[in-house]
């Protein structure tokens, strides 16, 4: 049993030692969370009162703060795993609000955003890698890292601006989970491939990431009208929401372990729960804590933000063309698949799709790791990564409230129901 | 920006390196997080069909998960962040729910108790300390480690027994208040003349901790009636919850840098809160935060107990006769200190001051620093330490029902007010 709270002062104050490494440690942590925190909320608060998305301002709070600014926060283990619990618990609170039924209605568009948001961003990173001269397997891995859409910025986006029951964010939503599968299936082929070895892993990996999202919606299908007491039959639980938390970090850790991302876990977590009895309550008491841990994940992502490597005029071009290439590819997509739901809806579910974040991370750590990436290619994929996500919810900001007005006018000239 | 998400399967399952260290560390430790959270759920269950409480068993839970038996799990760096985090809020919520007339009301019971409950236990820890040899300088630092209680583990019994607004449990409250400050400047007095140095400093500590403690209760009191408004003039403040948060943790730190616990800052922000028009709000919006964190601060605390200590027959015994003096001496100074609250009452008051914990450790921890106590006499009062913290749950569950009888049995013959 080592110290459980913070009663350093007297030692420090006194000059004596610090009695363990442990609690001191633990009371310069809190304080870094304490800024973290802090700043991304006043970062929130100046763009929003500058008419910007809050998640922005939680960006900018957290750079500000880091360490590629002033410094005051490096973030270290335990806001890192806060940040993760942070957006587990966001797309759980998305996946809660939707239900499978609305996925499956958005069934075909969502999908063939999903296919052509693979394959343009793969094309085009690909082709953009070759022209300036790299290597076919180079290429690959260039083109895979702007595969992939991280779905934690735009749903909090949608979030924010209400708007997450429309039917252009069930496509996004859709289309990321199946984006995710389809990423994650070609990452364990190129890799394997890199590597001369495309066998049974390759293999169990896609059955593995097949099998959890198809399983997860069958258990979503299953669990439909599931009575509260699900939830509340232990002693232990006075409220629905100690269990679906376990569920929802449970499945996150699978999926994980899987190779998919560990939000996906969580979203089909919050998915299965939508469809019980308990989800107006355990909605109710996600919230609290949805407010204090996912501004951690904004405000650490932003205190990674180098902005140092686009001071290299070559290197911020090539980054700036390749993150254009990387949105333009994915609007197209989005453009093409839902184009059934109108002009702005179509264009929202785009740039919905528009940001990428650890998958594109993790395929160009991989391949620094092969030594197919130069230390200079990989920084310009990863500031054009960095770049899609923070203009994401600026794009989403202009188009969205466009596409909500576009639906209310389509629903709007249909007759009211005569009454009686 | 390094990878945000857990997407690191393919690279591990593939056989390549992991991407980052960092990533895979960061599941390990969710991994890590989702055990002691289900072993402290467990092991409350079974405690709570067992009749006893339920937070025994999240002890145990953590214990069986813990390094010393099945050592699933070693609660590293983000563990006790969230322990620290979770005790903080569960005090935050205990002075949610007290005004501070209701402490003024207590003040003269809450302050003998207090203080005879430092007296007495330094006495007999001091006196244990001479009789069996010791030096006096040892002597002081063996009877301090008895001084002062720790609140939390009494709060969460008070809190699942729904005694929090008894008499009693003020009195409990109130006088560990006042206990910790007393404990903290006789810290600062015994440290600085061992060290032969008693100045400045430990004069800033006694205006410090005092300071704190009086000018925060002096807010509370000014805090009266202060408009919902006041936690949710920002924009970012979709619910008071997230002003009242960072106000939580700013108090929990400035404690701990002034020396006093950091659940003591905590209490004091949920006195604050507690004035306010937010409180009913703010007290609904934390209990899913305290559900989901507190049990990381018993797990954690179960996780770190080596019973192995107790193995030495000669140890066992030393430091048993060391927790039934610490005991037994708290439970006098409650029952003189409450002895107007009744018999059974004043017998809580008494078990409810008996566990000690952090200011313990740190004391013996200083001591062993100090070169003043030896490695086994070190274990020896550990030991007694996390014994009463372990031992005042069950006696608790014991004395709290009789004591709720009896108040229900005084107030039960004054006639009812007549109507009109």
């Amino acid at each position: 049993m080592t110290p459980l709270l913070l009663a350093l002062g007297p030692a420090r104050s006194l000059g004596l030692p610090a009695p363990t490494a442990g609690s001191s440690a633990t009371l310069d942590i809190l304080v870094g969370l304490f800024i973290l925190l802090l700043a991304a909320k006043v970062g929130e608060e100046i763009f929003r009162r500058l008419g910007q998305p809050g998640v922005i301002g939680e960006l900018a709070g957290g750079f500000v703060v880091g360490p590629y600014a002033l410094g005051l926060v490096v973030p270290g283990e335990t806001a890192t795993v806060l940040s993760e619990i942070g957006v587990v618990i966001l797309l759980f609170a998305v996946g809660l609000e939707i239900k499978t039924d609305e996925l499956l209605q958005v069934g075909r568009p969502a999908a063939v955003t999903a296919v052509l948001g693979v394959i343009f961003p793969i094309a085009a990173g690909a082709g953009y890698a070759l022209v300036t001269g790299q290597p076919p397997a180079t290429a690959a891995f260039v083109g895979l890292a702007l595969a992939a859409t991280s779905i934690g910025i735009t749903s909090r986006v949608l979030t924010e601006l209400g708007v997450l029951e429309r039917r252009f964010a069930r496509i996004i939503i859709g289309a990321a989970v199946i984006d995710d599968v389809l990423a994650l299936i070609l990452i364990g082929i190129v890799s394997g491939a890199a590597e001369g070895d495309l066998g049974i892993a390759t293999l169990g990996l896609i059955v593995g990431a097949v099998g959890f999202v198809v399983l997860g919606f069958a258990a979503a299908r299953r669990a439909r009208g599931l009575r509260r007491e699900v939830f509340t039959w232990p002693l232990f639980t006075d409220t629905p929401l100690v269990l679906a938390f376990l569920l929802m970090l449970g499945l996150a850790i699978l999926a994980a372990y899987i190779g998919l991302a560990a939000i996906i876990g969580a979203f089909v977590a919050g998915l299965i729960v939508a469809e019980t009895e308990a989800q107006d309550e355990i909605e109710h008491e996600i919230k609290p804590l949805a407010s204090i841990f996912t501004p951690f994940f904004f405000a650490v992502t932003g205190a990674q933000l180098d902005l140092a490597a686009l001071a290299d005029p070559k290197l911020a071009l090539a980054a700036l063309l390749l993150a254009a290439l990387g949105i333009a590819t994915k609007v197209l997509a989005g453009v093409i698949g839902a184009h059934g739901t109108g002009r702005w809806s179509a264009l929202a579910v785009g740039v919905g799709m528009a940001p990428r974040g650890e998958v594109g991370i993790v395929v160009v750590t991989l391949g620094l790791s092969l030594g197919l990436l130069t230390s200079s290619l990989f920084s310009v994929v990863l500031v054009a990564v960095v770049l899609t996500t923070v203009a994401a919810p600026i794009l989403l900001n202009l188009v969205i409230p466009r596409a909500a007005a576009e639906t209310e006018a389509a629903a709007a000239p249909s007759p009211a129901p005569a009454s009686g």
